[in-house]
């Protein structure tokens, strides 16, 4: 399958080389790609400049947002929240029409240190405003709850024991979603919320994931869920 | 021990029944005793009326806010999250001090209908507006990620494999509290996060909370924190 991932932060690097070594043809998306190639600084000390992990993924091809999105069969978003609204939009509506859009990031804003609020929450998710930016495209938010390491390999974490979950207005985008969680990296347990309204929960959940990853030094964290029904 | 729980809603009358039945000396506080007594409805599915309730549990005394603070070694707020700073003033600060203030309570505005938004989030949390308001008490945010039957009897769900938080920026209080979890209710993993300000991470959970209610219909449901560590 033709696999279009949009950022090259941490997220997009990993999930981009996962989706590779499962064989599909990826292509990540940039806003430019002369400055991206160029930059030789680590834009944290868990991402290597672009540049160089793209010598060591030499099958994945890098194009702008547009070029990216236009390719892809099945699009992720994982820029950086503040940043997705404008990413998307350079993408041009028309490359994201009838596709299904895996948004997996979160509306962070770090200007006031750690931890990060969110500048959009509670009434509104960065998920409902991107399907209302892009009304053609079949939004999915997941991911957002965990590190990328632990999006592409559940398993690593507990044996795979913990929930990711799904929100979106078309079902059975949800329902194809919760497939490819399961074969592509391995989610056994996918709680599908219902409308994208619902990203709200998964958004905001994030302010305790961050106090976790405070409290516990370990970004290797998530939930399960644990009802009387599973 | 004499323990004051302010509230008689169902989070009231949940957690004094269980606190009684362990032997402690109760009172219950609410904003005018003879209101509540004449009050003869429902006021939701799961809440007796507060008059036939104390029929059935005579060890429970009650009294109003501020009786029930000068009373209670410590004390509980279990009242509606919207209500809570009221309640709280007609305590008396003076009732409060040098206590621990173990607050439950989430600022849930149903006014919109369900799922109710947050009245404060992000950048504020109702812990934090609670210790600012009695900077002599020694508020525990703790519990208010569970339902009240949840809240007094963790193991009856999942064996009581799932976790509950605690906040406040007094250390000697959490721990006193982490304590009165485990051996007043049998909660066996209780995570501290830290200062008053992390009571943002469990109050904003509750709107992934809301949305897992939604989706599994059912209000017996926490989550079980996966990392590395645990």
């Amino acid at each position: 399958m033709r696999v279009s991932v949009l950022g090259t932060g941490m997220a997009g690097q990993v999930l981009s080389a996962k989706i590779a070594e499962l064989g599909h043809d990826v292509m990540v998306g940039t806003r430019d790609v002369q400055t991206l190639l160029a930059r030789t600084e680590q834009r944290s000390a868990n991402t290597q400049p672009f540049s160089e992990w793209m010598w060591e993924h030499p099958g994945v091809r890098i194009g702008t947002f547009a070029e990216a999105a236009a390719r892809g069969e099945i699009v992720f978003n994982a820029t950086a929240g503040l940043a997705t609204l404008e990413a998307l939009e350079a993408a041009e509506p028309q490359n994201l029409a009838g596709k299904i859009l895996i948004d997996l990031s979160n509306p962070l804003d770090h200007s006031a240190g750690f931890p990060p609020t969110l500048s959009v929450c509670n009434t509104e998710s960065l998920g409902e405003q991107i399907q209302r930016a892009h009304p053609q495209a079949r939004v999915v938010k997941t991911l957002n709850t965990v590190n990328a390491y632990v999006m592409v390999d559940p398993k690593g974490l507990g044996d795979g024991d913990h929930h990711v979950f799904v929100s979106g207005d078309d079902p059975a985008a949800r329902e194809e979603v919760t497939l490819m969680l399961q074969e592509w990296f391995g989610w056994e347990h996918v709680i599908d919320l219902g409308d994208i309204s619902t990203a709200r929960g998964p958004e905001m959940y994030v302010a305790l994931w961050l106090r976790l990853f405070g409290a516990l030094g370990d970004p290797m964290v998530n939930v399960k869920v644990v009802s009387g029904q599973r």
